[in-house]
């Protein structure tokens, strides 16, 4: 029998899981905390600039060796047996290593300096930066490619932002490099980059290349050579073999040196060949706090206010496009928090239910279209298409004798017409989607809201019930690196399909609420039209600043 | 000493007061309920028609009494000086009578006729017959005087929808009354309407008259000559007198039948000489679970949506204008019900505040603007200018953070934006508005709300605080009424500035907030154009059915 091994690095813990290379049977998993966790506030008692998030890259190794080599200590597999391995990161988290790919962190003298360690993929303090690059790339045909918005939590940015904070620091750096990157570059002693990161994080993609000398110059002088200096390194298709284990960390993790080691994936987009999907047509949905959307074609179109359209981006010979939507649970949340009052608290626990199980119980009582409400559910701003995160929620129908669960249902189906907004841009240009998979901590608590999506949506929804979907998609890529030369152009299609998953929940559209839907559907297009190209409702948008600010006179002067 | 009695008929009680001629003090008061109270479900054990509310119009006159006894035995006054009496109703209360002016359903006959009994002013069963009404007034200048729509609370559509469902009883009646009118009718012996009830209720403006006959035969034949039978009756001024008490109700009451009686008045409307308006430039807002807004001008203009403008409808020589916002403290009430989370409802157990004081402090500490969002207060419709009762609530700019007492506020800041559309239809047609008097009972309660008027309007607020405001208003028109014949021209004034209300509580706008709230304003008006014109919206608005019904289908036909 032989085996894979993938590993997941989420963003306060990482997993190990011991696959079985025939079937995708999970033997064994491992997990295990970083050490030293998510820094938001200090570093060794230094206060931390606004919204820097830190990590100490030492704990990405820790986790490594210590989950790797519990998983074959557990099961006294042989590690012979053990053919590939896969990493999946969340992404962009990215550190400045030195020539030897040792983390710039760990000399003495930048023990204490926060641009030296891992800034985690949600530190947004490179904002101003994020908003030059975006400037500087006006009229560039790549900004296109990422829905004309450069993040603040990608690769660029955070690199300027050393280079503005520490020129020292970006002096001293030898490569930047996203963590999974710098992950198998570390376990196979070749610098490389795969398409994944490279493509939706690091301004590359496959055409064209990187940006060329001259954008980059005006962007920072220092940054003129960037790509063949801090950020150079092979980029590597998804599924290809970036090497085999070095003596040092075959020892180290107690595996055998002839284990190929795959290209690294970003976690979410993991999913697609974690959950089975190997061909066009499929909308993979992570659904979360947040829902990010991923589908792969053969074409290569636009589409306003995707995160990114890259080239062999998850599976070769495809294009990968990624949306969003900026809050799904977390809208849920936030109503459950602060607007659902004490009578109801009072009845959940009399029934012993918590408030979201009697919410949904009381919504899914409920008829489609009988809340007499819609709602927006841009609460924390919207993505796709309009990639302005200034926008707000919006309520619409409320009467006197409105109830919450009322509410609630309204905000279930919010973020299910945000979703068909998003399937309606693709189909739009004549890319199919003809099913809709979803992974993530929501759809597997709550059939109720799958039922809504198959309904708005009018598709089959395929829900993955499955705790390890990313660390399957990085076992994944690890047996397809570990291909037999004669099956090289069909390795990773081939390997999803024995180990990706395929033991679907199904949810089946509901014909009788079609044309509901349809017509709440068409008032949330009408609505979101209004709100999202009235000039003088763009100043209401504006209104949040006033929130955060409590001050009336600064609040004015922010929307003149 | 002389004295004058007012008497104050409200939906559940009467209130009589005794009150000194010269300078408005309240000598005594004396409530009490109407036996019968109010009947919603049944009468003598059957079922209602949907949405009747009826009372027994034999209550009016055991409160009269029994009130008026009780001042005068309570307060030992020599009958001698009570000069006179007035008469506030609620409206439009109405009843039929024979030719004695005894109400039908004393008749055995009738005794379980629901049609022969008073139907209090919110009784909606005559929508059906309100709607035909409208339509037969289409292309009628009188429609224009009404904002555009029959309400099915006034004299004629209650009046048809007797004549619909039992035909024998409209052939039985001798009189059609309203309640106010009745009451003035029985005390002088004489039949008169008032040109309040008459202008507002009766379809009658001064200068035209009545509806003609043409008309009103198309509305149904048999009501051709309806204002020479069941409708007839002089129509006369406020503050005249309808005649001095029948030696009847002298003795009952225990007065003199040298006591004139005034014209009736609404008692709405009542709250306007009441609270010591009698010139131009003042609105008067009657504040509760609605608003209800009186304005006195020298002009007769169209105004989108008022609910009457009628000329000597509140003072002779002035036209007087209604308008109104349906919701207003029932939109704090059902949020504070439905809306406010157990961690408020806590925290107001523990700091001993109600729920509503709670809120008030919390968004009494904000300033304005830092709510960061704008609220349509539709949620129970529109009158003013709208007339769409379908129309529903609106809430923008909500986000993950947002709390209940931010809501609040912003609903607080709702309402006064839907009182300052009303004053910018006065304005705009350069009808000048230079004060704001504020009576009812949330003004009191609520200094802060006042504030916030005072902020949006930048006006001078003037809030009554006083319970009988009404009862003094009706007393004004019993001063008025008992004038000296050499005075007569002006004796209403001098009445309402001897006995009218002095004592205001005064709001001054502050400065630093009218350009917040001028910004907030346009955002109002704009989201108000865009949801009362849109014709997908009103779609939206139409929703509310699906509410009532829970029931998608029925919904989609609905909308169709």
């Amino acid at each position: 029998m032989n085996y894979v091994i993938g590993i997941d690095f989420g963003s306060e813990s990482g997993r190990a899981v011991l696959v079985d290379i025939e079937n995708g049977a999970i033997i064994k998993v491992a997990e295990m905390s970083y050490p030293h966790g998510v820094l938001t506030k200090s570093l060794n008692g230094k206060l931390l600039k606004a919204n820097m998030v830190l990590q100490n890259p030492n704990d990405y190794v820790e986790v490594l060796t210590t989950t790797v080599r519990s998983l074959l200590e557990e099961t006294k597999v042989d590690p012979n047996y053990i053919k590939g391995m896969g990493v999946a990161f969340t992404s962009c988290t990215c550190l400045p290593v030195d020539q030897q790919l040792s983390p710039l962190c760990s000399k003495e003298l930048y023990a204490d300096q926060p641009h030296a360690y891992a800034k985690l993929w949600k530190s947004h303090s490179a904002e101003k930066e994020a908003q030059f690059i975006t400037e500087k790339l006006a009229d560039h045909p790549y900004l296109e490619k990422y829905g004309g918005v450069i993040s603040s939590e990608w690769l660029m940015p955070k690199l300027l932002e050393i280079l503005n904070d520490t020129p020292s620091l970006f002096e001293k750096m030898d490569y930047f490099l996203e963590a999974g990157d710098w992950i198998v570059s570390l376990l196979t002693g070749n610098v490389s980059r795969s398409t994944c990161s490279a493509g939706y994080k690091g301004l590359w993609q496959k055409k064209d290349g990187h940006l060329d000398k001259e954008i980059l110059q005006s962007i920072h002088p220092s940054l003129a050579d960037v790509y063949t200096l801090q950020l150079r390194g092979e980029v590597i298709p998804i599924g290809s073999p970036a090497g085999t284990l070095t003596p040092y960390f075959a020892n180290l993790l107690g595996l055998s040196e002839h284990t190929t080691v795959g290209a690294s994936i970003i976690d979410a987009h993991a999913a697609v060949p974690g959950s089975g999907i190997y061909k066009p047509g499929i909308l993979q949905i992570v659904m979360g706090t947040s829902s990010c959307h991923l589908l792969l074609s053969e074409q290569e179109i636009s589409i306003p206010g995707i995160s990114g359209v890259v080239e062999d981006g998850i599976l070769p010979g495809l294009y990968a496009y990624e949306a969003g939507q900026v809050a799904v649970g977390d809208i849920f949340a936030s109503f459950i928090k602060h607007q659902v009052p004490a009578y109801y608290t009072q009845e959940s626990k009399e029934r012993n239910l918590t408030l979201f199980q009697l919410l949904n119980a009381k919504a899914e009582a409920l008829e489609a279209g009988a809340t007499g409400m819609v709602a927006l559910d841009w609460h924390n701003g919207n993505r796709t298409p309009y990639v302005n995160s200034n926008f707000s929620g919006v309520f619409v129908g409320e009467t006197l004798q409105t109830e919450a669960h009322e509410k609630y249902r309204t905000l279930l189906e919010a973020t299910a017409f945000g979703t068909k907004v998003i399937v309606d841009l693709f189909e739009e240009k004549n890319i199919d989607i003809h099913q809709i998979v979803v992974t993530g901590g929501i759809p597997k608590k709550n059939p109720f809201l799958m039922q809504i999506y198959a309904d708005v949506l009018q598709k089959e929804i395929l829900v993955v019930d499955h705790h390890q979907i990313p660390a399957l998609g990085a076992a994944i890529l690890g047996a397809a690196a570990a291909r037999d030369k004669a099956d090289e152009k069909y390795a990773l299609n081939s390997a999803i399909q024995k180990i990706g998953f395929k033991d679907y929940i199904h949810y089946s559209p509901n014909k009788k609420n079609e044309e509901i839907y349809n017509k709440l559907y068409g008032i949330y297009r009408n609505l979101s039209h209004y709100f999202s190209s009235n000039e003088d409702l763009l100043t209401l948008h504006t209104l949040k600043t006033g929130r955060e600010m409590n001050n009336g006179a600064k609040f004015m002067e922010s929307i003149k």
